[in-house]
């Protein structure tokens, strides 16, 4: 790889500023788009984002902020994106420039709704981008302790190791470790399941299932995470490492949750609509409950999902929580 | 198996107490055993036990308590054992009657600390029981749960499969589900393995580490317990089954458990000694980790054990926590 690729990061959240903090401590330069020029101008004279990680200060000297998608696009070689999977294809259909010779790693965890694709497959489809050219950069992170500069281990998964170990060795610092995999398919997949499972934890919570249920429940999740992405994607591959597991109990266990939190409510008797009123937003998990719920029931040979499809029937099918989870319970083990 | 067989359950605590009240639920008449006989007044005058899960009321028509051990034993077919490991010598010297015949389920969850040895092997060693009569009763379970009736899950673990379903409908009702399994050895490992990570998450911390990393530490430690039993015993077992990654994260999650306090007060700059004074009591997980090293050096064939080599570094050879948990996060992924 040459040393000189530069790197842009998309998206103005949580996650991306923590992305464009990691890539500071290597850099020099770091290109840097979201869509709120307000917020842009915030940052270079007050030196940290107005919304999210407040805490965290930047030498805006090494940002090359822009609210011009195709200027950001253009600088760079590398491009991270960390926008919520819902808003993504909005943002992408601003792209005026090529973006087939890019290196496109996603910090995103869902899927694409428009397309129900995850978001690699979603550039390779849509963009043409080989998967070479496509990683996945994961958890187990809450930003929030980035941000604290609390040790946290990524794993960066890419067909190409050399991509892999190069953005890896980019989001390396002091308290970040990272590790690569080929794992694509399966990290994007986890990353997205987990959040299904951490709305199946919330709704189990506020039905009020406790600490024992809820490790059982885990114990299960990660079974079904197992069955699944061997099912859609069979490679060697631990579904105990951080990029799997770890990424599962940092949401499933995080009361800080948006996933969990919107379980939660419904678990207390919100209805879909109010919970996410209420929460003047819509959980990721949502919409990948009704993904992974299409996925699995097109494969040709079944896979066994009771969790998935509890919380599908909640959801989707506005079916009884309580009775849902009761049934559950019994498919658990 | 005959069906009027007899229990009887050893231990005043916490967990003694919840499996009375499960059997109650299943048996006309279940024998208690504790040492302490103004406890025993106290349960037959208020129904219920003074010092733990004092919410749960007993009909005491159904219970034949006794601070005579050779009594409880003498009047019992099975004899479940829920004291403290740390005391369990202690009281079985008070034996007098013999108990070869008798079937032992261990609820304990750690290691003898005279013998070293893991109960269910202590029984058959020192007590000459035949493993088909020894079992193993296991959580994920705080017993606290079960007093609020909180649907929890049990695995019954015996070689005899006959008298692990024997036990587990004795214990099973609205609120307890069991599972059983023959794998008391992997079982009795796991829930002792489990309080040393317990402790390790306590450290981690106490020091300051985050959510972030107690992930990838309870990932890391799913592996390590894996590894450690299949070296210790050698079946087909899967790792992230509720006896074993769900009793880790019961464990390891919950603020409430005395071995995470314990590695907690430890991380935060108490010697051991101090830590247990201000406990005033011992941590399970303190003898298991001695045992746990103790026995992985033992074995022909090398098992890495990272996290029980911190834990043991810290409290057994008074090891800086700062330094040694720092080391751990380099072998840590």
């Amino acid at each position: 790889m040459e040393k000189d690729l530069k790197f842009a990061v998309f998206g103005g959240g949580s996650w991306a500023t923590a992305i464009v903090k990691m890539l500071c401590e290597n850099q020099k330069q770091v290109g840097w788009y979201m869509r709120n020029p307000d917020a842009i101008g915030f940052i270079k004279i007050q030196q940290h984002n107005p919304n999210y990680l407040t805490s965290v200060t930047f030498d805006t000297e090494q940002l090359n902020l822009t609210d011009d998608l195709n200027k950001a696009v253009n600088d760079a070689d590398i491009l991270i994106f960390a926008i919520p999977s819902a808003f993504l294809q909005t943002e992408l259909e601003k792209l005026t420039v090529p973006i087939s010779d890019k290196i496109i790693f996603s910090a995103i965890k869902g899927i694409v709704p428009e397309t129900g694709l995850i978001v690699g497959e979603h550039f390779h489809e849509t963009y043409d981008i080989p998967f070479k050219n496509i990683g996945v950069i994961t958890g187990p992170c809450h930003a929030e302790e980035v941000a604290m500069e609390r040790l946290s281990y990524l794993t960066i998964a890419c067909a190409d190791t050399q991509k892999a170990t190069f953005v890896a060795k980019n989001l390396s610092c002091s308290y970040i470790k990272t590790k690569v995999t080929k794992d694509i398919i399966g990290t994007e997949y986890a990353a997205m399941l987990k959040n299904i499972y951490a709305i199946a934890a919330g709704i189990a919570h506020g039905l009020g299932y406790g600490d024992n249920f809820q490790s059982v429940l885990m114990s299960n999740a990660i079974r079904e995470m197992k069955r699944f992405t061997k099912r859609i994607h069979k490679i060697d591959r631990n579904i105990n490492d951080s990029a799997y597991l770890g990424d599962l109990l940092v949401t499933g266990y995080s009361t800080f949750s948006r996933n969990r939190m919107f379980g939660n409510m419904i678990g207390k008797g919100y209805t879909v609509k109010s919970a996410q009123m209420e929460m003047n937003m819509v959980a990721e998990g949502y919409y990948a409950t009704k993904s992974a719920f299409l996925i699995k029931s097109k494969l040709d040979k079944k896979v066994k999902t009771p969790i998935i499809n509890a919380v599908y029937k909640v959801l989707y099918e506005a079916k009884n929580p309580k009775k849902v989870f009761l049934e559950l319970t019994e498919k658990l083990d």
